[in-house]
C-alpha cells in the first residue's frame, strides 16, 4: 500500500514526506484525487491562482500485475470549468508512483520567481529543480530528450506550451513505455501545472519498497478470471484491439448519434473515410501497429501507432473522440490529416476533445472553412503552439471561441466541450453531459453502453424514461471504477459479466486485506460523486450550469427529436 | 402617464402597441426593466440567444420639465455578468420616448435573415426597415447621417462595431441634443442589440401626446425647490459643473483610493496630469466647454467638450472613470491621448471602464507596455473596431483578456470591470462591488459619498464596520432612483438636503396623481433590488459570486490594508 504523500510547495520550493492520514488511506484514484481537493483547496479560489492544488493519486490497484490497472488520477479546481475536475490517463507514471510507495502526489503554491521547474520523485522524495531547457518545447521533443539523457525508464509528467500558456485546454501528458503520450486530457490540468511553473515531473522508481499483496494467491485468481472476461468479451477482446475506441464510428453513426457539422446532424454519409474499419485497414497497409498498450499489463491495448504512407509514425493513442469531432463534425475527410492534427495537439498538449470542438465551433464563427485540413493544422501549429491571440482564443477551448465571437451554437456544458456523441439521439448522454461534475464527458457516465450497446441492460436511447437512473447508475459505478485504477475500457465485461464486477473489489480485498463488499463499491462512488458535488456548489455551480446549451432543442436528423429534458427531472439525478 | 408598451419582435419582423399591465404602470425606468426582465426572459437562456430581450424605459420622471430627470433604462440578461442589467443613460431618447405616450419597448426575438435593421419609432408605432448602409459605420458617423439626411431632431439609440460584433463590452449609444454620444454603458447592452440584428433605433416624437401633469402647480413649486437645491450644493453646483465627473480625482486620490497600474497603489504621483482641475484649465484654454448638459433640463453639466489644441472636437462624456483607469491605472499620462481614446471607444460602441480596464489587463498581461497611450489607442482603433482576434479578446472586456493569457490579477465581479475607486481603501465599495447584482459597479451604491464625501452621514472608510448597512442603504435608494428617470448626480443634494429627497416623491405624486411617502420610494428600491437578486439565483449566480478577486488580499499603499471581509458577514447584505 502506498504509504506515503509526497508534498511539493513551490511557493518555499520545497518537498516534504507525509504520512497517509486515515481516512485517505483506503482511497486511492479518483476517490482520493477529489477528497484532497474536497479538503484543501478552498472551492471559491481562482484555479489559476495561489491556492489551487494539483494532486496526482495513482489507483487503488495501479502497480498491481492485474491487467490494465495502471491509471493515475489528476485533480484540481479546473480553469475550464470553474469546478472539481478528476482526469485520469495511462502511461507509466503512475505505476512508477506506486513502486514507490507513493499515494500521492500534492503540489501547491506558486513559485515567486519568472523561471520554470523540474520535479523530480525518487526513493527518497521529491527534488524541485530549475530547468529551462525545454520551455516552448512540445511534448515530443521532450519525451525524447528525457529518455535520451536521463533514462528512458522513467516515468514522465509534463505540460506542452499550452500549459506555459495557461491554456484552458492543456493537458498533463504522460510518457508511455514507448515515448509516446498519453493524457490527463480534459479540464486544463496542464494550465494549473503551469501556473506552478512545472514544465515537467520525473519519476525514477529504481529502489522503490514495490508493490505487496496481503492475499497474493487470491490476488492472483481473481486477475487471472479477470483477464479471461476481458479477452472473451466481444469489445474489449475484439473491438478495441482492432480498430480502437474508433470503433465505436460506425455504430454511433447507425444510431444516429453522430455529432455532423457542428451538431447538425446526426449521420454522415462520409463516415467510411474515417471510421475504425477504415483506420484499421490503413494502419495495417502501412505497417503500423493497430494495437498497441499504452501501458505496462495492457491487454486491450486500444491505442494504435499511425503512420504515413511511407510508414513514419504519425501519432498514437488516436481515439474516437477527436477523428469524429475533426472528422463529421468539422467536417475533415481526411484521416492522415487528422491523425496529423491528433498529433500537434498531443505535441502541444491540449486536449483533443476540447481542441477539436473549438475547431468546428471556429468554423460556426466563420474563422475558417468548413472540412478545411490544412487550416486546421495550421491553427493549431502556427496559433495555438505560439500564443498568438487567436491561438490564446482556440487554446482555450470551445467556449472561449464562442464567447469570443459572440456565436450561441457553441457545443459545452460547463464550459468543457460536449464529446463525439449527440444527447439528443443518446439520451443517457445528455444527463450525463448535464449533470456530470467534470462538466461534459462522456467518460463519466458512458451511456450508450446501456443506450445502444445493450451492456448492463437496456434502456431505449431515443425516449427520456430511465435516463435520469442510467446515468446515476453509470456515474457511481465510473466514481467508483475511477478510484481503482483501473481502465474504463474494463466496463464494459464488468457491466456484462458478474464475475468481472466482484473480480474489482476481490482484488482490492486481496491487496490490502480487506472485505469489501459490492455494497461497499457503491457506496464509494456516491461519495466521491458527492463530495465533488459539495465542492462544486461551494464553487458556484448550480442546477441552472446541469443543463444543455439552448440549440439541443433543434430537432436532429435523422430522428429528429430535441432535447427538452425538463430541468427538475434533470435535478432529480442528485436524489441519492 | 406612458400609456403603451412598443413590442418589437425581431422573429417575426412584427411590431405591436399594447396596454401597460397594471401592475407595470407604476414602474419606470430599471424597476420597470428588471420587472419586465424578470417576467419575461428565461433567467437560463443564453444571452445572446433568442430568449433574451432587450428593455427601454424611461423614468418615472423623465420627460418632465424637471431638471436632471430624462434618464433612459435599458434591461436584459447581460452577456457580459450572466445576471440581470440596468444600465441608464442621458441623451434625449427616454425624453422623447416619453413625449410619444410609450412607457416601455421590448425588443424580442432574433431575424431569421443576416441582414441589419432600423427600428422607427413614431406617434402610431414601431417600424422596422431593413437598412444595412451603417453597418460598420461608428457611432459619430451614423447620429451625424442620420441628423442630416432624416432629422437633427430625432432620438437616436444605436450600437457601434462593437455591438455589430456582440462583444460583451458592447455599449447602446444614445445621442445627445448636439450629436455627441452617451451611454448605456455597461453590462453589454450592445451585443444584445447586435443578435437583434438592430443597427440603430431612431424616435420622432412629432404629434405624441406629449405630458400631462396631474397637479401642475405642486410639481412646478416641487420642480424649482429642487432645482434650487441642486443649484446649492457644492457638488452639484459647482464641483461638477467646473469639472465633471473629473471633480474626483484628487479627492480619490488623496483618500488612497485611486486605482494604480492595476491596482497596485492607491496614491499616483502623476494626479495632476490628468486632474479634473488641470482637465478644466485645458478646455478652457482651448476654447472647449468645460460644462454641458447631455439633455435638455440638465443644470449640473457634468458633460464638456473637450477639444484639441486647435480648437477641434475631440469628445464629450469625458468620465473620471476612463480617465482614471487610463490615466493612473495604465499610467497613461497625457489626457490628449486619453481623449483620443474616450472618443474611439464611445465611436466603436464599447463601454470605457470596461474598455479601460480590458487594457490595463492587456499590460499585466505583457500585450502592451505600461503607460503606452499610442499602442492603446491603436488596439482600439486597428484591433477592436475590426474585430482581429485580439480585437474579440480586448473587446470582450477585461475578464476575457485574463482568460485568454490566463492571468489572475483581473479587477472583476461577476466577469464585470472594476471601476476607478479601490475597494480597499473605500471598503463600502468593497460591498457595492461585490454584492450588486449588476457586477462591479460603482453607480450601483456609491459608497464614496459616505465613506469620503460625508454625504448622508459618515462610515469610516479603512474600516470593515456599517460598510454592509451602508452599501445596502445606498443600493436600495440607487435602484429607487434610478427608477425614477433622474441623474444620479442629484444623489449629492438627495442625502444631503431633506426637501431634495421628499421632492423625489412628491414630483412623482404630482406628475401622476399619487400619494407616495418616503416608506414607498424604500419599498420601490427593495423590490427591484430583490427581484434582480432572485433573477441572478435563478440564473446560476450564487453567493461565491459576491467576491472580489483574490489578489485584493494584498494590502494597498499608501493605507496598507487589504481586502480580507469575511464572506458570511459580506453575505448578510440579503438580510432585508
Amino acid at each position: 500500500m502506498g504509504d506515503k504523500i509526497i508534498r511539493v510547495n513551490m511557493s518555499s520550493l520545497t518537498t516534504a514526506i507525509e504520512p497517509v492520514p486515515e481516512h485517505w488511506q483506503g482511497l486511492g484514484g479518483r476517490a482520493l484525487t477529489s477528497v484532497i481537493v474536497t479538503e484543501e483547496v478552498p472551492p471559491q479560489c481562482d484555479p489559476l491562482g495561489k491556492n489551487n492544488k494539483l494532486v496526482f493519486a495513482p489507483g487503488l490497484l495501479t502497480g498491481t500485475a492485474v491487467v490494465n490497472s495502471g491509471r493515475l488520477s489528476a485533480g484540481f479546481k479546473s480553469p475550464l470549468t470553474g469546478g472539481i475536475k478528476e482526469s485520469n490517463a495511462g502511461g507509466s507514471a503512475g505505476q512508477k508512483l506506486v513502486k514507490l510507495g507513493i499515494k500521492a502526489l500534492i503540489i501547491e503554491g506558486l513559485p515567486l520567481k519568472d523561471t520554470w521547474y523540474n520535479v523530480h520523485i525518487q526513493k527518497d522524495g521529491a527534488v524541485i529543480t530549475e530547468d529551462t531547457e525545454y520551455v516552448g518545447k512540445g511534448n515530443y521533443e521532450l519525451f525524447k530528450a528525457i529518455g535520451e539523457k536521463r533514462s528512458s525508464q522513467w516515468g514522465v509528467l509534463a505540460i506542452g506550451p499550452a500549459g506555459e500558456f495557461r491554456m484552458t485546454s492543456a493537458n498533463i501528458s504522460v510518457k508511455d513505455p514507448d515515448g509516446n503520450i498519453r493524457s490527463h486530457g480534459r479540464g486544463g490540468g496542464g494550465a494549473v501545472m503551469g501556473t506552478k511553473r512545472i514544465k515537467y515531473i520525473t519519476i525514477d522508481d529504481a529502489g522503490g519498497p514495490g508493490v505487496t499483496l496481503a492475499d497474493p494467491e487470491k490476488f492472483k485468481q481473481q486477475a487471472r478470471m479477470f483477464a479471461k472476461g476481458l479477452l472473451d468479451h466481444p469489445i474489449t477482446g475484439h473491438g478495441l484491439p482492432t480498430m480502437g475506441t474508433n470503433a465505436m464510428a460506425n455504430i454511433v453513426n447507425e444510431a444516429g448519434a453522430f455529432p455532423t457539422k457542428n451538431f447538425r446532424y446526426g449521420q454522415w454519409e462520409e463516415v467510411d473515410k474515417i471510421c475504425g474499419e477504415t483506420m484499421q485497414e490503413v494502419i495495417v497497409s502501412r505497417s503500423g501497429n493497430p494495437s498497441h498498450g499504452c501501458q505496462k499489463g495492457c491487454i486491450i491495448k486500444c491505442s494504435q501507432i499511425y503512420t504515413d504512407p511511407k510508414g513514419e509514425y504519425v501519432t498514437s493513442g488516436f481515439e474516437y473522440e477527436t477523428i469524429q469531432l475533426l472528422g463529421a463534425n468539422a467536417l475533415l475527410k481526411d484521416l492522415d490529416i487528422i491523425a496529423k492534427c491528433d498529433w500537434v495537439m498531443d505535441d502541444i498538449g491540449i486536449d483533443s476533445i476540447e481542441g477539436s470542438v473549438a475547431i468546428s465551433t471556429a468554423m460556426e464563427a466563420g474563422i475558417l472553412d468548413w472540412g478545411d485540413g490544412e487550416e486546421t493544422y495550421r491553427l493549431l501549429e502556427e496559433e495555438v503552439r505560439i500564443g498568438t491571440p487567436l491561438g490564446r482564443i482556440l487554446g482555450n477551448g470551445a467556449g472561449s471561441v464562442g464567447k469570443a465571437y459572440g456565436i450561441t451554437r457553441v457545443p459545452t456544458v460547463k464550459n468543457q466541450a460536449i464529446p463525439a456523441y449527440d444527447p439528443r439521439t443518446i439520451r443517457g448522454f445528455g444527463i450525463t453531459y448535464a449533470v456530470s461534475t467534470m462538466g461534459a464527458d462522456h467518460t463519466a457516465g458512458y451511456a450508450i453502453a446501456t443506450n445502444i450497446l445493450k451492456i448492463g441492460g437496456f434502456v431505449e436511447p431515443l425516449e427520456d424514461d430511465g435516463q435520469v437512473e442510467l446515468s446515476r447508475n453509470l456515474q457511481i459505478a465510473t466514481a467508483a471504477l475511477d478510484s481503482t485504477g483501473l481502465c474504463l475500457m474494463v466496463a464494459f465485461p464488468v457491466l456484462d459479466v458478474p464475475e468481472c464486477f466482484t473480480a474489482i473489489y476481490e482484488l482490492i480485498n486481496a491487496r490490502y486485506g480487506l472485505s469489501l463488499t459490492a455494497e461497499d463499491v457503491t457506496a464509494l462512488g456516491k461519495m466521491v460523486l458527492k463530495a465533488e458535488h459539495a465542492f462544486n456548489q461551494k464553487a458556484g455551480l448550480t442546477n441552472a450550469h446541469d443543463r444543455l446549451p439552448e440549440f439541443f432543442d433543434e430537432p436532429l436528423p435523422p430522428h429528429n427529436i430535441g432535447w427538452n429534458y425538463p430541468g427538475d427531472k434533470i435535478d432529480e439525478f442528485w436524489n441519492f
